[in-house]
């Protein structure tokens, strides 16, 4: 298996990114997994001679342009076509990559990912997810997070299917309660996409509904996967990462508040797409290009992918 | 003036209605202000005496009916005439008082106050707000907090001009900074309905818009006034409200996070009806109570209803 990494993305490339490949290397030397770099030859080369990076599982596949942070995502893939987001995804299209990580400009990621790999079949629109940190000590899922501002009952309840999914494989939560984010808890309560979301979330055989959870509920184990549409979700998930910048400000350090810090969970995986695509912040270090890796790594170990296919197709 | 108190709302009613009676009156006694106080006669008689809360400001008017906190609104509020909710939206409706507050089932104040009292004439929907503490040590206002599940671009305009004018005249913010919460900074961004808002905003002339702001701009000084959809907002208070539950959860006592504690701003106004309707936690202790009689008061001293009612007519 070939795992894709932008070397080229985010605030502190390509030295945090390539020390993120070091440390997933040296905690999964030899496990089969090679990693394709895409990015500045000269300056990746450099990096892996000064850090003393392993050689045997890693292929750098020089790229010459960068697709910048605040650039306009479909303009920069079109014009930019050998910028490292862009050749990661001709890999991971042409099969010579099977997963593809950055922590680049998130729109350019999207873009590329909705125009370069096929939907799943049977897959009205793919998603983001979010891990959100549970007081009890646990992670919760929430879906979507930006993908789909406007959304259809269908979608809610394609969703809870992906996140149940996702959640069992890959965050190893056996039987995830699902809960669908809405103003009230009473059946019947909510906007025009909730009241129609619930009844299809209801009649869900490949989930286990417990009904409506609200905005006090997102830290509480009422729910493992909480579905929204994604204007909603992302709203959710950028106050969530404030909350860290608070208790940072605050300098609280207080133990739940440090799993706010949303660089140890790895980034974003695309779910509804063919391949692995994971997401990452610009402000990604060493241990969230690891942590990238490793999400890319498990998704493709567990063939997940084949799981939501077989489970959207049942439903 | 005369404002009615729902003395029989609240998870500690009625004592801590009249503590919160006593703690007003003692700080404002001589204003002129009279209180009508709604609920069980002989336990409001009988209170008055044990806390020796001074007589000459207020009257009891005696109710025989109690509306739960999970009753049905509708339904409750048909059936229990003679409920303390009931008998202040009577009152409120003849012009006997002059604003009513209540700390009772927040369906049955929401329903009473829409089929009691007229909106404002040129007021498209009444909507609630919320106060959200900021890091810079000034309060913004969210609306809606919930009053309209499903909105359209042109209620989210009328919100910024409610809410600025409320800022203004309640809050004390001279020029307040009207922000659109949204999925993205850039103009163009969002879902359909806050694309729809966004050219609106930016034509109000009774306003200060300074575009979008995401969710980790909802406690920074970006914005003052920060408008959305009640769906929405409905989610950001309930989340909001849940960093205080943390906060006492994990015994931080920071000064930042315990200005979560929403006791202290003593409760929500309906904006956009003829009357000042105050409504607040079911949690209430004398402070909030305190604190919903000063708002309640305020709203009448400075005549911001008018001022509402101008504003909307302008633009």
């Amino acid at each position: 298996m070939n795992i894709g990494i932008d070397t080229m993305g985010g605030d502190f490339a390509p030295l945090e990114a390539l020390r993120g490949v070091k440390k997933y290397l040296s905690q999964n030397e030899g496990n089969g997994i090679q990693l394709t770099l895409f990015g500045d030859e000269a300056a990746i080369k450099e990096i892996i001679a000064e850090e003393q990076i392993p050689e045997e599982q890693v292929t750098v596949v020089a790229t010459t342009q960068i697709i910048g942070m605040h650039e306009h995502p479909t303009k920069a893939l079109k014009e930019k076509t050998d910028s490292s987001i862009a050749v990661g995804f001709q890999y991971l299209a042409k099969g010579k990559t099977n997963a593809f990580v950055s922590a680049g400009n998130t729109g350019a990621m999207l873009v590329g990912t909705l125009f370069s790999i096929k939907t799943i079949e049977g897959i009205l629109r793919p998603v983001i997810s979010s891990i959100i940190p549970k007081k009890n000590g646990g992670t919760g899922l929430v879906l979507d997070v930006g993908l789909n501002a406007d959304c259809k009952p269908e979608q809610l309840n394609q969703f809870a299917t992906l996140g149940a999914v996702y959640a069992k494989h890959i965050l190893e939560i056996p039987h995830p309660k699902v809960g669908l984010i809405n103003v009230g808890e009473e059946e019947g309560k909510g906007n025009i996409l909730t009241q129609g979301a619930y009844p299809l979330l209801k009649e869900n055989r490949n989930i286990r509904f417990i009904g409506n959870i609200e905005g006090r509920d997102l830290f509480n184990d009422k729910a493992d996967i909480m579905v929204c549409d994604g204007f909603t979700g992302n709203i959710i998930l950028k106050l969530a990462e404030s909350i860290y910048d608070i208790s940072t400000a605050e300098a609280l350090n207080n133990s739940y508040l440090n799993r706010f810090n949303f660089e140890i969970y790895g980034g974003t995986p695309v779910l509804g797409v063919e391949h692995p695509v994971v997401v990452g912040h610009g402000i990604s270090k060493a241990t969230a290009f690891s942590n990238m890796i490793l999400v890319a790594e498990k998704m493709l170990q567990t063939d997940v992918l084949q799981k939501l296919k077989e489970a959207v197709q049942q439903s």
